[in-house]
């Protein structure tokens, strides 16, 4: 990181003048971090260590009333938000007033993280943060905390939201304390709100932004979520691609069957599923679902040219990742980011590895991944995904087949989509407050950032353009790219969390 | 089963007069079995409750000793007999000389079960052998051991090996304690081989039987495992396929990624495992593998009778399984039992249900099963299968895949072959023992057995006709066709394992 930090200074020598002058929040949020290091991060180790899927509502309640607690210390006037209703994880609010400020503000993170099977973790479980002195991959090794400051900035700590999104919790929070400490004030009136379900596609945000759309009225939204440019340059994203799901089950004989027995004759679940989903994509990886692409938004001349100015990294990126070739035909990562995905999430039919046997297993499931763009509905997406199903000559229902429905139809899948999926958002790259915020991150940073029509990742902002009178809405990622958000071993480069500090303390002065 | 008895008396009437003179050793089989029913259960019982997975080497041993213990309270001279030189479960040798019998039969069963995950059954564990009242699916209930008897025969025992392959032990011990009761002495000279590794592909069977061939000089053995034809009439086969398998490992980039921000570009190795295992089958099942049925040895007229002349069930079959269509464009069960087979036996990647989460998984697994008729070479069979992962566009290898050859080959396939698979094996129908077997089993049952060249399971039979000086090969399976082997639910009817205990009484007693 430091290394790409010094060649991009060099390769843009008229942004390295701007880098010298400091802004004040910058300052104060360096000073509050190096007199603060140690104490910063076992705070974070303590908040990395409470469970945090969705679904486990015990421990998500702990989280949130964790940071409810948090706000409070601080003054923040902090209130679990909830649709009233129903049961869901609380959303936690909080807010600071600044005299004379005619802006309003709402810094944004979520505090629960992705499920995830402990058993696929390397060097720790999920809830047990682990300091260590680099990536994995690149030889770290397990480590205790320092006696002595300044902290290794390379060093990592892993562990489930270590970057996914309690990083953003974490920034936000010691980014307000730094600016205090310095007895500078925000430019803008501040609103803080953690949501606690958006790792779960966040079904009821909808409901909570509407019941409370009073206490969250704000101009502009800050997202502080997703890594940085893999290039390692900081980004200000404007806009996010929409997400939903569908899991699918095809079907063979009503048990499963000893192979030798049965094999040849009785259908194999597993052959037909594969048969189903090669049809879906060519070799490339280009969808051949009938009209998969058809509703895209296409980009204006500022959201192309955004994407043109972005460093070249894909050479880079395929060799770190070991990748001979990336799919889509030669196009580049941030270009394909701007049409719609469809991935295997996952697959299972009988088993592999030591439970492995000879078995024609009765059914065979995989759970579909779409990522939307701009102009992409996301029933739309689904409905085309059924259809191409029933093109395969699939009898498609929602439930399990009855017995009449199974000698009925030969080919049966059952489709069940997501019901909490949501759209992609885009906010014009041409509003004052998106130049603003180009301009902190830039002061904060040293250069100019990255800056993107859209990030590849999902967040729930078409909810709240929605919901709410149509604020901006600005992402900021602070987190190293390579952080395995999502999957096993996730990270976070701890010089990532002290950058993250003086950006988020730097868009809470905007001018 | 007990209409379907009837029913087949009815329809061949000159088979019903055989039905009601009754062998000695039938009277005394039966006698023995209505003296001893609760007995028995009790003592099967405890027998299922050992676990039996071949790899769970401290369990397995608790099984051969159970079993020797019950050879020597028989005077059977019991003998466990390993390959000498490696770790391997032991097979459990008795033996019991007649005198003046001039022919020798070995009397086979394998004690060893398939692993299993136990979270996958319904009624009880694998190793908590439960009683119900009848077949779950029939709506079988959960039942204690009752005072009375005779017990129901229509009940079923669930449990790993209540049919595969523990059922063949205690028939076997139980024909033996039966005529012994009634002071019946056998025709031939009897010995006992129970094998401890089947399920595990008999890795060691070939040395043991080399090592110890002196002792296990025999004119046939008689195989005891499998399943009664699907129709519930008694079966005696010449054959069996041979088996083998291999898991094949493709790739994607080298760690897990977001599904969102590498979703279009990072390459999804479950879609790159549908399109290879979707290349190997056409949409009835036929393999396209170049060259799959090249090597099959036909069938001989005496062996396409046996088939012609085997019951129509395969509509029966279908409804049961609640399959609108079987695989083979029309060809019978029976007809396709007699080509090699292919079967996905389980494929994964990512997750799917609760632990399914939007990431572009790193690898996607399948393993693949293979079963082989007369005239297949187990190897070769498999090298045929490699080669059209090659044919595919794959870099195959047999580890997994260096940084360098991520970067140089865009499809990379890790192939391993099962190093334990095994050919088939035919007994020709017209040797004399063949067809006193074919009585015996006429003479227990009361009609004419279905007679079979192969059966669609495997045995390593090829192994022992290797080893050992060409014995005949016959097996007498006796459990029900619908009893959930290799899966989970696996059960036994108690009606089977009387009829067993009948049948094995016949077959010691053959003229």
């Amino acid at each position: 990181m430091k290394n790409r930090f010094i060649v991009a200074l060099v390769l843009i020598p008229a942004l390295s003048v701007v880098a010298l002058s400091q802004s004040a929040a910058t300052v104060a949020a360096r000073k509050y971090r190096k007199e603060n290091e140690t104490k910063l991060i076992r705070n974070y180790l303590e908040l990395l260590s409470i469970p945090n899927v969705a679904s486990d509502r015990e421990n998500i309640r702990r989280n949130a009333e964790y940071l409810r607690k948090e706000l409070e210390r601080r003054g923040l006037a902090p209130q679990l938000l909830t649709p009233g209703d129903r049961d869901a994880p609380p959303a936690v609010f909080g807010e600071y007033k600044v005299p004379g400020a005619t802006r309003t503000v709402v810094f944004y993170a979520h505090y629960d993280g992705q499920p995830t099977d402990p058993a696929d973790w390397t060097v720790t479980t999920p809830w047990s943060p682990q300091l260590l002195t680099e990536a994995i991959e690149k030889g770290g090794q397990k480590a205790t905390m320092p006696s002595e400051v300044p902290l290794d900035p390379e060093w990592r700590i892993y562990g489930r939201s270590a970057s996914d999104d309690k990083a953003g919790v974490f920034t936000i929070l010691n980014a307000f304390d730094a600016l205090k400490a310095s007895g500078i004030e925000p430019s803008v009136n501040l609103k803080f709100f953690f949501e606690g379900e958006e790792e779960a596609g966040s079904p009821n945000l909808r409901a909570v932004l509407t019941k409370h759309r009073e206490l969250l009225r704000a101009d502009a939204w800050i997202i502080a979520d997703g890594p940085v440019h893999q290039s390692g340059r900081k980004l200000v994203s404007f806009g996010v691609r929409g997400v939903t799901s569908a899991s699918v089950t095809v079907y063979g004989a009503n048990r499963d069957l000893h192979s030798g027995h049965y094999g040849n004759w009785s259908p194999n679940p597993g052959m037909r599923l594969v048969k189903l989903l090669s049809s879906m994509k060519d070799a490339n990886g280009r969808v051949l679902i009938e009209g998969w692409y058809d509703d895209v938004e296409p980009l204006g001349v500022l959201e192309r040219k955004a994407i043109a100015d972005a460093p070249k990294y894909d050479d880079d990126l395929r060799r770190e990742l070991g990748l001979a070739e990336s799919d889509g035909n030669g196009r580049e990562l941030l270009d394909l980011l701007n049409e719609p995905s469809l991935n295997i999430n996952g697959m299972k039919t009988g088993n592999v590895g030591a439970l492995a046997r000879n078995v024609i297993s009765s059914k065979a499931e995989a759970v579909l991944g779409l990522r939307l763009v701009k102009g992409n509905d996301h029933w739309k997406q689904l409905e085309k995904l059924r259809k191409h199903i029933v093109s395969q000559g699939f009898y498609v229902i929602d439930r399990e087949p009855t017995s009449d429905e199974r000698l009925k139809h030969p080919l049966i899948a059952k489709f069940i989509p997501e019901t909490s999926g949501y759209n992609a958002q885009r906010t014009a790259m041409d509003l004052d407050v998106s130049q603003a915020v180009i301009e902190a991150v830039r002061n904060a940073s040293g250069e100019m950032p990255v800056t993107l029509p859209t990030m590849g990742g999902s967040l729930p902002l078409s909810i709240i353009t929605e919901a709410l009178e149509d604020p901006a809405l600005i992402t900021v990622p602070v987190v190293n790219y390579d952080n395995n958000q999502h999957a096993a071993d996730e990270n976070v480069r701890i010089g990532n969390l002290w950058d993250g500090i003086e950006i988020i303390a730097n868009v809470m002065t905007i001018r």
